[in-house]
């Protein structure tokens, strides 16, 4: 039977949404694999400045087709993908702002935890492992590489995982890290300064281990 | 020698820009073919109901590398690709509200005719062949199947492309049709009631004819 998978999305774009490239990814292998995909969306947690609304603008993705956060039900799901973008750091959580000290939105956290708490996997990418860093300490995570240099250059994220107390795997941009005992698959996607089908390679992967786990 | 593609965006989100994943799928499939590709945009011809600005929402899809329309040197390039989405028929035409009586934005029409008049070829796909019937009469064109069903809810735009005098040849959507004397390679994308991976592989064959011809 084919799996049930819940998308989060918290916008549309990189510097504030959800990144568009790696949301789009997630579409393509959930599909080529036979998934179903439902794509639900965070509605509040908009920063300030912004005038947007998060739904609307996670809809331009989904081309419409969307729902809100409040009405995901882990019980009706296989799984859960959140992809990255600057959105995770802002809407989804304070990442943006206050780093290892950020909060998780509420909404979020107890989806998060929900999927976590049934032993369902959880796919994570780009930025939006840092989620269950803040909400598993000890978990084990790949944002990539460790090492800041052109290729790596947030890799600043991996110093503020290990404090969070989790263990950060160096991981390739076409490489996952599993953490079978939380069942979290994590890619580094666009914190690789990398061609795009690279990214979108890693994230196929990320898909096929969240389905298989 | 790697190809040079202008990839032409309308705006961010399938109904007032480029479509995302349409888009997203030529991103990737530049990449995976080693092209070189440059996004440029069209500032104006925003529909007047919406007061966002087209070259900042492309961005969004460019994640900020993106240039103006203006600025497209026809020399400099191999190919050009327009993704499609609503912005093609409200941003870069007037189709949206004028169907066959459209007109072409002056700065898209001459970009385009220059990519004709030298012989390179042009992408096109979903909405956005038919400014190449617009401005072609006589081409040859797809958009998929010309018989309205549930697999094709806009086969009215095929026969819109017939009365503008042009061929419409009958396609799936994994499929190009290739029209060789006018180097026009298209694909009907999410003109589709499809599944998003078959979408995705009909755009990399779009991409692959693109570079070869």
């Amino acid at each position: 039977m084919a799996k049930k998978v819940a998308v989060i999305l918290a916008g549309c774009g990189v510097y504030d949404g959800s990144e568009i490239h790696e949301s789009a990814a997630v579409y393509v292998h959930l599909s080529r694999a036979g998934a179903q995909m439902h794509v639900v969306n965070h509605t509040k947690g908009q920063p300030t400045e912004e005038t947007r609304n998060v739904l609307e603008e996670s809809a331009r993705i989904a081309r419409g087709n969307i729902k809100d956060l409040k009405e995901l039900d882990v019980n009706e799901y296989d799984a859960v993908i959140i992809p990255g973008g600057f959105g995770v750091a802002k809407n989804l959580s304070t990442w943006a702002v206050k780093g290892k000290d950020c909060t998780v939105e509420k909404d979020v956290e107890a989806i998060i935890k929900g999927f976590h708490g049934v032993k369902k996997p959880i796919g994570l990418c780009c930025i939006s492992p840092v989620l269950a860093a803040k909400l598993f300490p000890g978990c084990e995570l790949t944002v990539g590489c460790d090492t800041e240099c052109e290729k790596w250059p947030y890799a600043g994220t991996a110093a503020a995982i290990k404090e969070l107390g989790c263990k950060h795997v160096n991981k390739q941009v076409n490489e996952v890290h599993v953490d079978a005992k939380n069942k979290l698959v994590t890619t580094s996607a666009f914190m690789c300064n990398s061609p795009v089908h690279e990214i979108y390679d890693g994230i196929g992967e990320m898909v096929k281990y969240v389905l298989i786990n």
